[in-house]
């Protein structure tokens, strides 16, 4: 484990202005873990700044649940839209686009652009819909090693991701150890908890038993179970933020107007967590959302190594930044600490900074100076 | 703060026995704090050991969201329903029925035998449903005062109760502090958290958003919320066990004979929460669900003291016994200590003990060694 040298954030912050999402065709059948095979699939990303000659300075963002490949910037035709960690992407940023070449990517399975429940089946002519098969962490991996063939990315310089991005960026050095250079595992742990299973099923239940899921198939029947997918958004809210933060920025407090002794919102964390919900219920697709929190469920790199993660690792050629923070309980520091005491065991090149946040599981997201002051030093030593 | 010896547990601890429910209807009106009058109502009570000449020997025994009257014993007629805190409660055990004369009962807004929702709304001879009033904390220690009345019991010599329960035991020594000489409060917290609120209103959701709710009138159609009532209790179950507690008795095992990249039970844990939930929502009343959370996220007894808890203690004679276990993070020590502090400050007379135990919320209804010495020591001091 070394030690970081702390430096400010530069004062020369800029967006990558506007952006345009591309798509790529994989024509190769990909075998999936289940043993599934998909026949052919397109992902959906987008880079900001440029490939060097030497090819040696791409950066993999990986997404959490409900990310994209709309990372950062915005679009020229919806100023508003602004990608999802666009606070960390630009010119100065930590993840400085005057030196690096970063590309975002929807994974496989998802609703943003890339194959996924929604697509139509081949074999159908139908929406994939239930029949769209499970995908692991180790899928998203092999695909997304597809997009650098694609890009001619040999090895990337840097893979990063926060929670279950954070897991793509782990599973890399362990699929692909060649071709990853600096993995950036940010608010992940190397596999969930009875407890984190618990919250995904719950979420699952509320989907599967939503009148409208239709058993999957509800593209065929025009509507969709916007029910259990804002109960599933609504929980994961309260375990995405911390105890502490909900009582700083909610507390008691009730919303103005709101009337009492019955069962409208009154509370405003209740006005809260409904707006999210709702929110969410609106855009994304639920099979999509079953099968990220199955993919988070599986990911267990230790499993085939009799549950020793250090052997899981050991092949990893890599450097780590391990990054957790305080508050969050959905990924407390003491799972980051599972990694990095494996690397440590194993010898291997990490780096851990357990950042004090007030954010919960959500600071990965957020504009913490500190936080982004660790990145950016990291960052520094992987390419000056 | 005095300090408590601990006292083993004897060993002749035997159940109650056979016991009988019994029914007392009450024809005066029931002021509520929402403003609405309930025009009369029964409740459901149950009784173990005898009341004393002095009439100074009698316990109330409050019950928490899911809990009912039958609290210790069995039935005649079904050996296999017995109480929910029988293993508190008997001869010997630390609620000794050779001493003490202690009473059980149902809620207002109930549905185990007290009004609620599904009894028969006087007004229009069909089931209450959603019109049966909101009801308090400070509404259900005024109903349990005419329980009081009835049974010729001037003053509890103890009140005590978990969670819910326990902030009844703590409302009755504001509500009428020359009727109760002890509060035993196990493992509440003087008012919720934004978190707490935040859960309930997940679990509301899902049971009013459920089709067959029917806006809270579903009696009359035959049907009921069973996907919302499953799913609140799912969550509930998760809040109710520590972190630790599932990684020990589940952790990532995985059912035998499950399949697996599908969604159907595959993890043990997720076996253990469909099971819980399935069993509550054949049971449980959607309308009393929403009224007991209700009355939770109600529940604050400071906020009329300008949020000065020791304000709102001021007026209390009671002695007090509060208990708080480790690995509770619905209600942590951290909320039993506000409550403990308050009475501190005001000189009052206040035992403290926090329990060192693995089972989270739940530890109220275990059988803990320690914290039954603890009880059963504290009710040494009330009745040698």
């Amino acid at each position: 484990m070394t030690s970081l040298v702390q430096s400010p954030v530069p004062s020369r912050i800029q967006s990558v202005g506007a952006v345009s999402a591309q798509r790529v065709g994989f024509a190769e059948p990909l075998p999936l873990k289940s043993g599934a095979v998909l026949p052919a699939f397109e992902l959906a990303f987008e880079t900001y700044g440029s490939l060097n000659a030497a090819k040696d300075n791409a950066i993999l963002v990986c997404h959490a649940l409900s990310g994209h490949h709309h990372v950062a910037g915005h679009y020229a035709d919806n100023p508003n839209n602004i990608g999802w960690w666009d606070n960390i992407v630009g010119p100065g940023r930590p993840f400085d686009t005057d030196r690096f070449f970063i590309v975002g990517l929807n994974n496989l399975g998802g609703c943003h652009g890339s194959t996924g429940p929604a697509s139509s089946n081949p074999l159908t002519g139908k929406p994939w819909g239930a029949d769209f098969p499970v995908v692991t962490v180790e899928d998203w991996v092999a695909s997304q090693a597809r997009l650098a063939d694609h890009l001619g990315i040999d090895a990337w310089a840097a893979v990063i991701g926060g929670s279950l991005g954070g897991m793509q960026a782990l599973q890399w050095t362990m699929s692909f150890p060649e071709r990853i250079r600096n993995s950036l595992v940010i608010a992940a742990a190397p596999r969930l908890s009875a407890e984190n299973i618990a919250f995904n099923d719950v979420a699952r239940q509320a989907i599967i038993t939503d009148p409208d899921f239709h058993g999957g198939h509800f593209y065929e029947h025009g509507v969709r179970p916007m029910r259990g997918l804002r109960l599933a958004r609504m929980l994961g809210h309260i375990t995405y933020l911390s105890d502490d933060q909900m009582a700083e920025k909610f507390g008691r407090r009730v919303k103005p107007g709101a009337g009492s002794y019955g069962f409208d919102v009154e509370f405003e964390i209740e006005s809260y967590l409904r707006y999210q919900g709702d929110k969410f219920a609106g855009v994304f697709d639920a099979n999509t959302y079953l099968r990220m929190t199955k993919a988070l469920d599986y990911f267990d790199p230790a499993a085939a190594f009799e549950n020793d993660l250090a052997a899981a690792l050991a092949s990893a050629r890599a450097k780590f930044l391990v990054v957790s923070f305080t508050t969050d309980w959905r990924f407390s520091p003491a799972r980051s600490r599972e990694i990095v005491n494996a690397l440590v065991k194993n010898g291997q090149d990490v780096s851990y900074a357990e950042i004090a946040s007030a954010h919960g599981h959500d600071s990965f997201l957020m504009d913490e100076p500190h936080y982004h002051a660790v990145i950016e030093a990291y960052l520094r030593r992987v390419l000056p």
